[in-house]
């Protein structure tokens, strides 16, 4: 799972019918300092998590389970927030 | 999922019998301002994205699934246009 | 598979079901030199490993596999660990 | 999908079974304009690619998907160049 | 595929079920010129390859394939060694 901040959202009118109604958020990978790595990603939102807030990311088939309609919408999207991160403990 | 811009095209007569009438984009990843990170990918479009557009792309299995042929023809594909963005909300 | 070192932890309490209960371990990939290599990661923890201790991470189905509880969870983790590394022979 | 530039071969005698008798291609990846970018692959021919050709490239369950014996041979490639590339249309 | 130098191996004895009695190698990527390139890994060895050795790795679902137990013992790994090479033929 990937640390990262939430920047922003697309606006996608023609996209896949799986996608449809879906909350596609702009992410900037981060470290447990908040700091910037790597390069903006777009993830499926499925908690609720706004501008600002730092969540955990997943890639891939776990991406997909986070939709509990996965199968019947034969989704294709492949990065979702899965939770949002109070703090980092170190 | 990750941004992208797209640059053009690959030619290829020897390929794939999956690949055989599908448009390869030659995409180019982006950050929200549009400016270029990672190195060019090549992605099958199922959305009709044309030179120019900012695109979604998703890799792996989802990319697969965004064939709707993905069994019957054994897609081999690993990269997928599966949005046109609109604009960038930040 | 990769070597990492522990360094904290992550408080979230608004994430996916399969992920209540479970520690969600930040790491630090390293070189079995010790030293710090890309950038940290998050990934559950399987074999009750320790902050400063280096450990084995597995990324993706894999680390879904190292969850006995994976299917009827419907795991969404894409990266655990999977073993204390209790030294380097080189 | 990766577009990459043919360089050579790797000859390994001790292998696992299901990559004997394949060629294994060193490839070098490349964006359109021919450059070399992230580093050398090595990737089972599906169609016939020869050293200096631009080809595409797929990884993952895609590249397994290019052997039609996939199943039968329990592959365990996850790199497949999947096309020649004609030309780079910009 | 990858092409990678063996180095040394890790010894853990408190590690996932699956891996026990396996060796578990610490791999040093390389170009077709023995240069490193990206960062060590940890491959599970499936040809008795040994230090110095130059090998093949694979990664994901690809490498629990190089394992013939892996669905009885549940494999977590996602990196294994599945070649030595002999020589680069450039």
């Amino acid at each position: 799972m990937y640390m990262a901040k939430v920047i922003g959202s697309v606006v996608s009118t023609q996209k896949d019918p799986s996608l449809v109604g879906r909350k596609l958020m702009i992410v900037q990978p981060v470290n447990s300092d908040g700091q910037a790595v790597r390069h903006q990603e777009v993830a499926a939102d499925s908690v609720g998590a706004g501008v600002g807030e730092y969540v955990l990311l997943v890639r891939g088939a776990g991406a997909r389970r986070a939709n509990r309609n996965e199968e019947a919408t034969r989704d294709v999207n492949d990065c979702s927030i899965v939770g949002i991160i109070d703090r980092f403990d170190k």
